[in-house]
């Protein structure tokens, strides 16, 4: 695929969205250097509005739209954190949103859907239901989708928070993403590959939902339809888009078990007093479990949100 | 009482502890301006060393004792926060620390104080059973106490917290803080009356904690001994020197029911996802629970720590 989003389209995303999006604050902690062996650098999304990274490629691909796209509304299909960031930028932008959520998707997810002024329809939770769904509403009401992350318009903008995060600390040696669908791997890897030649980007998949370390294996796009893991933002596949950026420019991605997953959400909760939702704890894991050799270096990852039902706890359960 | 903590001692402080705290960022939320009908500003102490603003008062007690003082080794009292914070500091500066704490203490926090390295010593969880055991302590090994709050030094650090948010916000009409045994709204109504003459200083309790307010009434020190608060934090009387502060700089305080307490520790979880004690949550209820009214102004309000027994949720049991 030649047409792959580029490190300019972050740039343009990136003046596109300043507007609207909270600048969030890069954490250190140096009980995690000490645990983890290196220097870690956590951009704080859970900060971000809507309380996720999502919001980012949400807001871009919404206000990248021509004032009459945008007056037919915009559907979106999403476990949560995208649905929410949807519902916030289209109401930004004055305009219609149509959210499709699986029905097991977390109450505090469904809740800030509603809060925005969303229209709200659930699905099974499947990728094909959400995707087939989400093409029903699009045909019967001229909804313009906007993709959690296989589209341009979303992978720049997810981008934005890997940009942040290198202009504050430009001499990282890797940048860590978690990996569902790939909006945010692929953003951080265009960008990494950009502004440091030196700067490794690596991708985090809970072992149930691990369709990106079997399609770069595979060297094949491969999807997981029961993903099982209780990190349920990143219970989806890459899509072709995604997956053609991060074989391209991204290095490597790793698996964690959910165990090392709710443990080291307890840590971030317990130690640093931000409150990440277990798609961002994986990140944590990945260096703690030893699964991507960090010793010694400057380590940037990514805690890609904070929207967690409070009510059910995982160390709780 | 003529010889009360100055600005210059916070002025001093400051320089002091600089070297050690962590500067702590300024978190604004437009769903809380909108629910509370004014602009707020959160100086979020969550994210100091040891989870708490206290490390800013105990550090300037500890760095400011003398070399012969310091070989004693240190002693403090207190149901968490000041034992976690004493600890950290005495561990920073090299030297010993002894730490009584209550037998009902948070998991959370005597953990943290074990971890710290110091040397632990449970007692009776009443202010007097506290101040007898810590006493005999210092009399027994020479160590010297650091009060949690009723001490010159540990005044001037907490007021370091007020330093850092106004001079970031310099246009604030309110301060509002949390009381236990005054210390943080002593070192903050000295800095709001110094630094913009215009900003008044606010005070809240739980209603189960009340003395800081009854003793203003009846202008004298008045002791609730067993305080009953789900804000353990809290749980304390004022001083005979943040009394004199506090009648002299602050202009209020104000009392706020635990339920409300418990409701808004959960809203800043949810909305602002800045991991916060029932301690902390007090300042948001005196907003939303209109027990304060700032319509329309800028009001600054300290977070003022962190630590929860995340086994032990409030709106779990």
């Amino acid at each position: 695929m030649s047409d792959l989003p580029t490190f300019s389209d972050i740039l343009t995303a990136e003046k596109r969205i300043r507007p609207y999006i909270q600048r969030t604050p890069v954490f250190t902690s140096r009980q995690v250097n000490r645990k983890a062996g290196c220097k870690v650098y956590f951009k704080c999304e859970p900060f971000q509005r809507a309380g996720a990274f999502k919001f980012r490629g949400a807001c871009n691909a919404i206000f990248s739209l021509s004032d009459e796209e945008a007056e037919r509304g915009v559907v979106a299909h999403s476990s949560g954190n995208h649905a929410q960031a949807v519902s916030l930028a289209a109401s930004l932008r004055g305009i219609n949103a149509h959210v499709v959520m699986p029905e097991n998707a977390p109450a505090v997810k469904i809740a800030g859907v509603r809060s925005y002024g969303a229209n709200l329809t659930f699905c099974k939770p499947t990728q094909q239901s959400r995707e087939e769904t989400a093409a029903a509403i699009s045909e019967k009401t001229g909804a313009i989708p906007v993709h959690p992350y296989n589209q341009h318009e979303t992978i720049a903008g997810q981008g934005t928070a890997a940009l942040e995060l290198m202009k504050e600390i430009p001499d990282l040696d890797f940048i860590v993403t978690p990996v569902g669908g790939g909006g945010m791997l692929s953003g951080a890897a265009i960008t990494a590959n950009q502004m440091n030649e030196k700067c490794r980007s690596f991708g985090v998949e809970p072992e149930g939902s691990d369709a990106a370390r079997r399609s770069l294996e595979a060297d094949s796009l491969i999807r997981v339809d029961q993903p099982e893991t209780i990190a349920e933002g990143l219970r989806a596949s890459l899509g072709d888009l995604t997956f053609a950026v991060i074989r391209r420019y991204a290095d490597q991605v790793v698996t964690v078990p959910d165990s090392s997953i709710v443990r080291d959400m307890r840590y971030i909760w317990e130690r640093m007093k931000v409150l990440t939702e277990p798609s961002s704890a994986v990140v944590v894991s990945a260096l703690f479990d030893q699964k991507i050799d960090c010793s010694g270096k400057k380590v940037g990852v990514i805690l890609t949100g904070g929207n967690v039902d409070l009510d059910s706890l995982p160390w709780l359960r």
